[in-house]
């Protein structure tokens, strides 16, 4: 039993390694293809246990403000979290967290917002489990560059199940839905959630697959970025911009699981809300003209769309 | 059971058309204080009962982006209603709820954000009560003037009952706490909910007291408009109120049950959401100096004090 618990403790600290590593990665990529901004890192610790490695990126060429975190935590389950978690266990549980998480935030209205995480969590009960994805937020919808985008990420979960993209596809259409507004948040991605081994699938072959998705997220959004870097644009795409993020904004704060499992478990809220857009505006009822690029957006930005 | 049923009608729609009226007044207070911008009116109707008056008022002298609303809804209650309203009754209830709420963001951080709501609720199973409030959200908090608002409420309170002031002081400190900032939203003021009739005081009393502060509240606040509307200020200091404006986004976003029952109610979006600031803007772990007036007004966002 004691052998048993420090494979366990071992596994679950090198995929902490391994997802600190990531970070590394993505880190470096983004740096060299923003040609200015440098990370600023910041290392907290949690009072119940863990910590993280912030690490924040402002005013860059391309990047305004953006965030790649790591992090690393562990405890009691609360009754809050497990509800979050969907878990109904009134047992005392012991949960153990650790991930990689980014959202970036690009100061011009043509290259898309970029989220992702990568996420490994465990239960002192046995249960394990990895989420996470990709997902892609143009302010203006370029058809050829969301298929593109849905193709990597394809091609990357095919090569670990058939059933993996179709299904994660469909869950980022429905996970990053605005309900109120009826609208999805961007294009989507693909998205999994509660994902355990089993027989045929092994912990470590879902950990591959987590960090081959890792690894390819970098590669894939710096890409995205170049295409539209140099791309002029007006006060009014700015400003449609600005709106979109005021959207980003109402989804990362009404429905985002990640954020509500962040307060729950008393994360760093500095870190948990980096998510947030540097600025953001409301306008009352505002309604893009018939026919206009930004209608053309809405009118993508739905769910069940085949990329 | 016909005669009586005909009382309740009559007197659920008189109730709304006293806060129809309360609406024109405030709104015509409003405007003549900001002597610029007139308030837009659009009439919506909800598809499945009811309908409303949102009128928004932008771009005035001192009132960048402010919405007075007025709303009467009713149909059939849904379970997760009945759970945002903490009511745990498996009958098949009819709702009916009217109200008149009110966001004003000026566009100087030296005159305070305004929150006020003043809601009759009733259910067909017999139940009704009222809620509601004034609440004021300073970008600096100026004592002198925190204390003369919590002053005018309280006396508006007193004539009614020696507990309400107290009572609902508390109530809007506790409410209007961001928990994960460990933050209140303002300088709090009078909030009350789920205030129903008894034998002393019948739903009549609760109705004069409502309007009451629904009619007080338009020249409280207008006089604070005054006192600081002529303020010069600086960008540090826009940066400052920005930044408030953020949490302001995260306290309606995150907690606000208005905000929660208006999506669960499917309201008008863009009514509900007409709370929201013109521009908010989250900078990375932004730390006022110490012993700055943003310092200053940091440590006045605290529950429990006496004003």
């Amino acid at each position: 039993m004691l052998a048993e618990a420090e494979i366990t403790n071992l596994s679950k600290f090198q995929i902490a390694a391994q997802l600190k590593e990531l970070q590394d990665t993505i880190c470096s990529k983004l740096e060299s293809c923003d040609g200015k901004a440098k990370f600023q890192e910041e290392i907290w610790t949690r009072s119940s246990g863990g910590s993280g490695r912030t690490r924040v990126i402002q005013q860059g060429n391309v990047l305004e403000k953006g965030g790649v975190n790591f992090s690393e935590v562990f405890g009691k389950a609360t009754p809050s979290m497990l509800k979050a978690l969907d878990i109904h266990d009134s047992g005392n549980l012991e949960f153990f967290a650790t991930g990689v998480s980014i959202v970036l935030h690009p100061s011009s209205p043509m290259v898309p917002i970029s989220h992702a995480n990568f996420r490994y969590f465990e239960l002192s009960n046995g249960m394990s489990w990895i989420g996470g994805g990709i997902d892609l937020t143009p302010i203006y919808v370029v058809e050829e560059q969301a298929r593109w985008f849905h193709q990597q990420l394809k091609m990357i979960c095919n090569k670990y199940d058939l059933t993996y993209y179709p299904t994660f596809k469909k869950w980022a259409d429905d996970y990053f839905f605005i309900e109120h507004r009826q609208e999805t948040r961007g294009v989507g991605g693909a998205f999994f959630d509660h994902l355990t081994p089993t027989t045929d699938k092994p912990l470590s072959e879902l950990v591959d697959f987590l960090l081959d998705l890792g690894n390819q997220f970098a590669p894939i959004y710096t890409q995205i970025m170049d295409w539209n870097r140099n791309l002029p644009f007006t006060d009014a795409q700015k400003n449609w911009q600005l709106i979109r993020r005021g959207r980003y904004a109402e989804f990362n704060l009404v429905y985002d699981r990640g954020t509500k499992f962040g307060f729950e478990s008393q994360g760093r809220t500095e870190s948990i809300l980096m998510s947030l857009p540097p600025q953001a505006n409301w306008e009352y009822n505002h309604i893009p003209e018939p026919g206009s690029e930004e209608a053309v957006t809405l009118s993508l930005l739905k769910k069940n769309i085949e990329w």
